[in-house]
């Protein structure tokens, strides 16, 4: 953990800033051990350029020692002047994306010649994850790979897109997971076509798509996978589809290996998906990295011009949703090796008709 | 809802402020009755104090149409630009304590005179409910209520607290309620001597405390309750230490009225604690604010000087916490009435001892 911080201290220092206010529980787990989801409290880590780090916790957390130096405030002190009585020489402070406007508008009061940038310093610590994360991350998607077939065999006509859902996240705990790490997607039919549909009394019926995209933790660590199946009779149009959605998979992880640009892994499914008619129903960026979050920096998109590096990992999901119909989905987590890419998942990819 | 823009522009101009930058999803919701989760993308509503309301959206959302004007992006633009294209002319600019520096940096660079200010408007108004409100908050708490009897009914020497959280949160879904509202706490033993404790593998052994703190959501609405029982036999420490946070607990239920402080019913259950002697293991404020969200503004708590107003409504919940024994938290939730308070919980608060 040390190590990490003295890692970051050194991004600070490489980009002339004096600090760096942490905000995102999960970076502060990663820089220090300690994890607590603060809800509304002031939970902050404070990085010096050169020097201590200053951990701000309130009285009601309950962590173990980090070795840091501890501020701690009660409910009854005011949370912002505390965490600014630290801030007094500071001339240029780095900032996570997420710290809050409680926070960040007293220290600009406070402070009107401080220069405020955002920093995602930790998050380029973070991106690359070493042998151990890596390790759990493999753990954790093995489960998910496990948990998703056990879905599939009791799938039942008649069930509903929450009852299957609540089997997936039983099936977590089952086999060894903290539970899901994002809320389990279970779509059939027309719902399929909703990117972000969430599980409702939707019921099965026969011959329809189930898109599932489910993820869990294990050891903190995140997974992620979705696979579209069909129940009863594929139409030659879902085949079509899906067939596209596997290719554009396909497309993208030919060309992943350190070096190769986010955009193009992008570029690569996207120009496929759009070469088959279907560009316009391709509607979200093609992955996101992932770790101790289930959605990381960075995007795997059309903008994002920043070459991949050994020891990231990040999702492979093209889409294609066409609303009133279906939708497909196929995503996979892929490890980005020294030579090209482990994927993460082996949950069968071929087109499924599952008879019940 | 669009009422509810109509009081939210009424409290801005009174304050001063030219518009408001609302990022909180459920304030969005209850001013435009419209639900997006949207993790790490744009989503905001701009309020002008005069002139109509824009929504900044990520073309990936479904949601129903607002009737209001809709600035659209995809996760290939720069959604802080988007936002600050829309900021021209605005000199005093309130914003919720939840905007994060992704957008504020920018907001900041780029219109450098303008005055910034958090604003507790949405939060104002969200605070006193209104009847069908209140009637959804009723109903939570009542499937509050009956899931924690099943809970304790079920109870067993031998089962993980993870074995009676799984209990509770698959109660709810048979009780109509869409799922839990924040992680459940059960804590056993010693863990009950942690607040924020979260289930985990310890097993249930003969003579210990049960701690309980659960709450679920019933058409958006949460619930919010705590109940410590003991399994076995009682010792005297326990049975002083369950009196005295019972007697806190109608101590502080005494004073609710309009008008009342909400520091004077902090107080109230305080004072009684620190009398008992206890005073230093109760480490928390008596209780929060709750509605579309479990944990709302205001606090109950010892620095907030504001008076309580019939239609509020918030927790009860102190707690004595005594490290490596035990702990014990009562917890009900009080809509504040025109004389005084309903209490929307009735499951028993009296000593219970659970024979297994």
């Amino acid at each position: 953990m040390n190590n990490r911080i003295e890692r970051l201290q050194g991004l600070l220092r490489e980009s002339g800033l004096d600090a760096m206010l942490v905000s995102d529980p999960i970076s502060i787990f990663y820089l220090t051990g300690a994890k607590i989801q603060p809800f509304e409290r002031m939970w902050m880590l404070l990085v010096f350029a050169d020097g201590r780090s200053v951990l701000f916790a309130n009285k009601l957390f309950v962590f173990e020692d980090t070795g840091l130096e501890t501020v701690w405030h009660t409910d009854s002190d005011d949370a912002p002047s505390i965490l600014c009585s630290r801030l007094e020489g500071i001339r240029t402070l780095g900032v996570d994306r997420g710290v809050q406007a409680k926070y960040l508008v007293p220290v600009i009061r406070r402070f009107p010649e401080l220069v405020l940038e955002v920093s995602s310093a930790v998050e380029d610590l973070r991106i690359v994850k070493d042998p151990e994360e890596l390790d759990r991350m493999r753990k954790s998607s093995r489960i998910n790979d496990a948990v998703i077939e056990e879905a599939f065999a009791q799938l039942r006509i008649g069930m509903t897109e929450k009852d299957l859902a609540d089997i997936i996240n039983k099936g977590y705990l089952a086999h060894g997971s903290n539970g899901f790490c994002f809320g389990t997607i279970v779509a059939f039919g027309k719902n399929a076509a909703d990117p972000h549909h969430e599980p409702d009394g939707t019921v099965l019926e026969g011959n329809s798509a189930v898109l599932i995209d489910m993820g869990c933790y294990y050891q903190d660590y995140c997974s992620d996978m979705t696979r579209t199946r069909f129940v009863g009779e594929v139409s030659e149009r879902e085949k079509l589809v899906y067939e596209t959605v596997l290719e554009a998979t396909e497309k993208a992880k030919a060309v992943i290996r350190p070096g190769t640009r986010f955009c193009d892994i992008d570029a690569a499914a996207r120009n496929h998906i759009a070469a088959a008619g279907f560009g316009e129903y391709f509607t979200h960026r093609l992955g996101h990295c992932i770790g101790l979050g289930e959605h990381e920096p960075q995007d795997v998109g059309p903008v994002n011009t920043n070459p991949v590096r050994e020891g990231m990992v990040f999702s492979i999901e093209p889409g294609i949703y066409l609303p009133g119909e279906f939708g497909v989905r196929i995503e996979d987590l892929v490890i980005v090796t020294a030579d090209g890419y482990e994927c993460l998942n082996a949950a069968p990819r071929d087109l499924k008709s599952i008879k019940l």
